[in-house]
C-alpha cells in the first residue's frame, strides 16, 4: 500500500454541501429545479469536483452528469454511486445533494491514495429525482436504468415547454435517450447514500443504517358523502356529518397501522365541504398514502381499512368510495450489499441496524438493472423538503466513511 | 261578525313564494343580497301586497319595509310580525321570505273580512338578517330593537362601500337610524314563523310546532399543531399528526354532545396542513359551533371539550389552542305567546311539540324590546340556505293559519 496521502474529509463534505445550497432561486431554502440555470450553475460545481478527484466527465442526453473512475480493470462491471442534484420547491440542503458529494469524496480519497480498484466507479448527479417540473419523478435514473419512454419526452413543464424542448435548450438530443441506458452486464452494483428523511436513527441515536428495501406504495383517493345541514337546527342523532365519519376511519387506519408495523399510512389531504362553522360537512375528500415492503401485509391492511370504511358509513348513513391514484411494487435491497454495508458499519464502531424506506429514491429504477444498496444518514427530527434539513457534519462524515468502507468490500481491489 | 269573504289562502302563499324566488341575480338557487338592486325589486313587490292588504307602507332608515293595519285603537300597542327578505348566496325559496308572506296573508284575511283587532298590526320586513354583505347579522332587526350602534353605519362590504353609503344611496338617512328603534312601550309583542331548517318536524310527521326558545351560541376556532414529516419514512409510533388528534377530538365532541342533548356541537371548517398526499399533517384549524338553550349545561360541555382536548393532545405530543369568536345567550320565548300558539295548533288539529331552535332568528333582536313568540314550519329533510329547500304548499298553509289563529288570540278584536 502506498503511502496514504488522503482520508474522508468531513469538512470538505460540509462546504461542498454550503456551497452547493449557495446555487439556489431566491427562496427560503433550497429551490433548483431540474434543468433550470441555478441546476446547470450546481453541475459546473460538481463537475470541477469530479475532475479535481481525478474522473473523466461526461453528460448523458437527459442531462445527468456521470464522472467516471477507471479501475485497474477498465472492462470490468462499474460500481455506481450516485443520487440527484435537483432539489424541491424551498427544500433542504442534504436530499440528494449529500449523496453525490459523499461519492465523489470516496473517488477523492482514493484518489489522494493513488489507489485504483478492480472496478471502474461511475458517480452519477441525476439530473430529475424530484420531478417538480414535470410532475413525474426520477427522469434521470429512469434513462440509466433503461425504464425511461420516447413519450416522456412530451412532458411539459408548467410554462408549457415540452421535456425534449427543454433538453435541447441544453445541446442535448432527447430522442437519442437509449444511448444514456446502462446494460446490466455492465454494471456490478449500485450504492446510494441519503439523508433518512425520517426519525428513526435519530430516535436509536446512531448516525447511520442499512436500508432493507424501498417500500411499496398504494395512494388512494376517497370521499366520504352524509348530508350537509345547519350546525344549529339538526339534531345530533340526525345528522349525516362526513368529517365524524372520516374522523372515525382515520383513527381505524391508525389502530390497524400500528398493529401492523411497520407498515406506514397517512391521511396528508382531507378536505371539508361546504367548510363553513355553522354547517354541518356533507362531504370529505381525502387522500390515504400507504407503504410497506410487504405487498402481501399492505393489501390486507387495505382491505381491512375498506372494510371499516364500509362499516363506519353504513353505521352512520353515509357512502364511501375510494380509487387508487397511484401503485409501486417494493424494491428490496441486494442481501450480498446490505451484508457489505453491515460490515462497514460495524468496522466503524457502530450498531447495524436495518430501515425500510418509505421515500423513493433513484435506487429503485436502478434496481431495474442491477444489485443495488442503500445508506441513510442520520437528520435532524426526520425533517427534509423543508430549509430546516440537516445533519451533522459529523454524521455525514461518518457516512462517507461506511460508503468508502462498503465500496472497498464490494470491489476487488490493489493499492499500487 | 261580517260576512267572511277571504281565508287563508295556501295558493296565493305559494304564487307569492314563487314570485318573490324569481327575484334574484343570476344563481342556481335564490340570491337576494341585502340593498342590491334585486333586494330593492323585491321589496316593491311586498309593497304592493302590503297596500293591496290595506296596509299603509313605510321604510326605515337601515331600510326595512314596514306595512302598519291600524286597529280600532290606534294608540294601543302595536302587534308586530316580521321576518327578512334578504338571502344567502345560492339560498332557498322560504328562508325568511315566508314569515313576511304569512304575514302579509294574515293582514289580507282580516281585510278580506274588513276585521279589525283591537291593536294595530306591524308587518315588517326586515332588510339584513343573513348578514353576507356586511358580514354581521340582523342589522335591520337591530335598528328596530335599538340594538344598533352608529359603528355598524362603517361596515364595510367586500367592494369597499360602507354601509352607511349604501343606506345613503338609496336615499335614506343612515345617522338617523335612531327613528327606526321602537320603544318597548309601544309593542304588544312580536311574531315570527320561519321554516324549521332542521328535520325534527319531518321526522315528528307534523305541519308546524312552538318554539320554546332560541339557542345561546359560541363559536372557537381552534388549532391543533403537531409536526409535519414524510407519509413514507416517519413510523406510526413516532408521530405528531395534528389530524389524528383533530379526529380524536371530533369523535369526542360526538359522544359528549350525545350524552348532554339536545345541546348540539358542529365542527364545520377543518383546513389540514401542509394538505399533500405525501406529507404528515403538521397542523390542523378549525372551527367548533356549540350551541344550547341551558348555557350552563353549554359551558360544562365546552369545558369537557377542552379538557379532552388538552388530554388528547398530550398523550399525542401535540398542542391546542382555542379562541372564542363569538358568543350569545339564549333567548327564550315569552310563555303567554308559547301558549297562544299552543291553543292555535291545537285548534287546527295538530299535536303540539316544542322545538329548541338552534338558528339564529330576527326575533332574537326583537326580545330586547318584546316578548316574542316564534312558529316553526316543517321544510323537507332540514335543507335550508340552499336551493333545494322546500315546504309543502299545505304547510304553509296551516302555518299561516296557525299564525293567523295566535294573532287573534293576542289582540282583543271586534268583528266589524
Amino acid at each position: 500500500m502506498s503511502k496514504c496521502t488522503g482520508q474522508i474529509n468531513g469538512r470538505r463534505i460540509s462546504e461542498r454541501i454550503e456551497e452547493l445550497a449557495s446555487i439556489s432561486e431566491p427562496s427560503d431554502g433550497v429551490t433548483r429545479i431540474s434543468f433550470t440555470k441555478e441546476f446547470q450553475a450546481g453541475q459546473e460545481l460538481v463537475k470541477k469536483w469530479m475532475i479535481e478527484s481525478g474522473m473523466t466527465v461526461r453528460i448523458d442526453n437527459l442531462n445527468n452528469m456521470i464522472g467516471r473512475y477507471e479501475g485497474l480493470n477498465p472492462i470490468a462491471p462499474v460500481l455506481i454511486i450516485g443520487s440527484h442534484l435537483d432539489t424541491v420547491i424551498d427544500g433542504g440542503r442534504y436530499d440528494g445533494v449529500l449523496g453525490v458529494i459523499s461519492a465523489i469524496e470516496i473517488v477523492t480519497v482514493l484518489y489522494e491514495n493513488a489507489t485504483r480498484l478492480e472496478h471502474p466507479i461511475e458517480v452519477i448527479a441525476f439530473s430529475d429525482e424530484e420531478g417538480v417540473r414535470f410532475h413525474t419523478t426520477f427522469l434521470g435514473s429512469k434513462a440509466v436504468a433503461g425504464t425511461f419512454s420516447e413519450a416522456m419526452l412530451e412532458l411539459k413543464d408548467d410554462a408549457g415547454i415540452s421535456l425534449a424542448g427543454v433538453l435541447q435548450e441544453l445541446g442535448l438530443q432527447p430522442h437519442h435517450y437509449q444511448t444514456a441506458a446502462k446494460r446490466p452486464k455492465d454494471v456490478l452494483g449500485y450504492l446510494e447514500l441519503h439523508i433518512e428523511q425520517g426519525p428513526t436513527l435519530e430516535t436509536e441515536a446512531l448516525p447511520c443504517g442499512i436500508v432493507s428495501g424501498i417500500a411499496g406504495a398504494s395512494r388512494y383517493s376517497f370521499k366520504i358523502t352524509g348530508f350537509a345541514g345547519h350546525a344549529g337546527t339538526v339534531p345530533v342523532p340526525l345528522r349525516q356529518d362526513a368529517l365524524l365519519g372520516a374522523s372515525e376511519l382515520i383513527l381505524e387506519i391508525e389502530r390497524l397501522t400500528k398493529q401492523n408495523a411497520p407498515i406506514v399510512a397517512t391521511v396528508g389531504k382531507l378536505k371539508v365541504m361546504p367548510g363553513a362553522c355553522n354547517v354541518i360537512p356533507g362531504e370529505v375528500v381525502g387522500t390515504l398514502d400507504i407503504r410497506d415492503t410487504d405487498t402481501h401485509r399492505k393489501n390486507d391492511v387495505i382491505s381491512s381499512i375498506f372494510n371499516a370504511a364500509d362499516e363506519i358509513c353504513e353505521r352512520r348513513n353515509l357512502t364511501f368510495h375510494a380509487e387508487l391514484m397511484l401503485e409501486s411494487a417494493p424494491t428490496p435491497c441486494d442481501d450480498s450489499i446490505k451484508a457489505a454495508i453491515e460490515s462497514a458499519i460495524l468496522a466503524n464502531g457502530i450498531k447495524p441496524i436495518s430501515l425500510v424506506s418509505g421515500a423513493g429514491h433513484d435506487a429503485m429504477e436502478m434496481a431495474n438493472i442491477t444489485k443495488i444498496g442503500i445508506i441513510f444518514v442520520r437528520c435532524k427530527k426526520g425533517i427534509s423538503h423543508n430549509p430546516e434539513e440537516f445533519t451533522s457534519d459529523k454524521d455525514m462524515e461518518i457516512g462517507a466513511k461506511v460508503l468508502l468502507d462498503t465500496v472497498i468490500q464490494l470491489t476487488v481491489h490493489d493499492m499500487n
